[in-house]
């Protein structure tokens, strides 16, 4: 195994040269490319000191082991974000906006969650260790780019840091659609978390337990539930349209 | 060319179970697979008089041409459901709530609309024939059975399909990064339809400029966009939230 990871992907790359450009080892461009995002991606590069290296677009199909790789590969070191829950509880205060996944196996899955949870300025996600998925190469290119800038935190026990953050004074609120109440009917106010579970399966028993309040998503049709990031997405909106925007 | 669709995965297939039982031609289960999902389904459709052939899992893998249809794949015809736009709004009234789908050109997206468009209570999905994907068997398996249940309209002419629908008093609300009001100030109280583009490229010139309203989602992070099927649960949950339930 190399050292490094491979990222690919115009939205995941640019991301990468923006925040982190000193952890790009090496990147490379389909040398058949010559369009405006591509010459745009490349000025980018220059600009923050990446020097991109012009190759055969089959090698990055075998590099990536993908061809949605969109003529774009590099190769990078792990970014090391600040993982400390605390930290992050106390600086974000009363504004404090967490996701917890329970149970999501599915890659894409993650690096969409990932995505809508950057999107609406979510501090951190959660998931367990044990049946957390890694930040692949996948994650990352879902993500567009926010596997980067969201902490993703893997716990070992995910009931007890959902406990850690009571403590603290975090309001925790589970997805159930059996709950009484409704996403509306959940607090702004105070510092949070939304859990969420897998398609179907939803939250396992001890987290729906340790849950400060279960309400449901309003679903009006016949499909059972909604993909995770989708459902993510309205919960994460239903709060943020009710708190004053982050300065 | 048969003139029969095929249709796979347990969702997609019970909906069709549920709802057009003398659509499917044959209907064929996995010999490997014994659990209770497996056995509810075979119930179901026993109940509804549909007799499951016991195949090998091999020759589904053939037949749907993936390993992703979870031992269930059948064998169906269309389903030709109400197209009349016009009656659709004469029936709907005040309450008419669409989705109009500029240039999304990927079946997991169009699935993933039609999924959270159902969920959210709306009266039919639109989208350009030009630019349109078919409904093929991965938009049904993504749709988890919406694809039966929403009326999926592909219509010549997006723009004059939106102006038909400006003279019906249907009022026309389109998503743009750039606009100054945010999705909050779309009206709930009169018919609207919710116009969505392709990520990034957003909606077409023209059919911008036909929207009576533009309005953005709130943006906090570092990612350009949402994936659409996230949008479109976003906009219409924000519609759906100030409007009284459907009895």
């Amino acid at each position: 195994m190399s050292k490094f990871q491979l990222l690919y992907g115009f939205h995941a790359l640019t991301s990468r040269l923006r925040h982190h450009p000193k952890s790009i080892h090496a990147l490379y461009v389909d040398n058949g490319r010559q369009d405006p995002r591509v010459r745009e991606f490349v000025a980018l590069a220059q600009e923050v000191g990446v020097q991109p290296r012009s190759v055969d677009g089959d090698r990055l199909d075998r590099m990536a082991g993908t061809r949605r790789h969109q003529g774009v590969v590099a190769e990078v070191s792990a970014i090391h974000q600040a993982l400390d829950l605390d930290q992050l509880v106390e600086a974000a205060g009363k504004d404090l906006l967490l996701l917890a996944l329970d149970g999501i196996q599915d890659p894409h899955n993650l690096g969409a969650c990932l995505r809508v949870a950057d999107a609406l300025g979510v501090h951190a996600v959660i998931a367990p260790k044990d049946r957390a998925v890694a930040l692949s190469s996948t994650v990352a290119k879902v993500a567009s780019g926010a596997a980067d800038t969201v902490p993703y935190l893997t716990v070992t026990n995910l009931v007890r840091t959902l406990r850690d953050l009571q403590d603290h004074g975090v309001w925790v609120v589970g997805t159930d659609d059996q709950a009484t109440e409704d996403i509306s009917q959940s607090p702004a106010d105070q510092p949070m978390v939304w859990v969420l579970g897998a398609e179907g399966a939803g939250l396992r028993r001890l987290t729906q337990e340790t849950c400060d309040q279960r309400v449901r998503i309003p679903m009006m049709g016949t499909v059972e539930s909604l993909n995770v990031s989708v459902a993510a997405g309205i919960c994460l909106y239903e709060t943020r349209r009710r708190r004053p925007a982050i300065s």
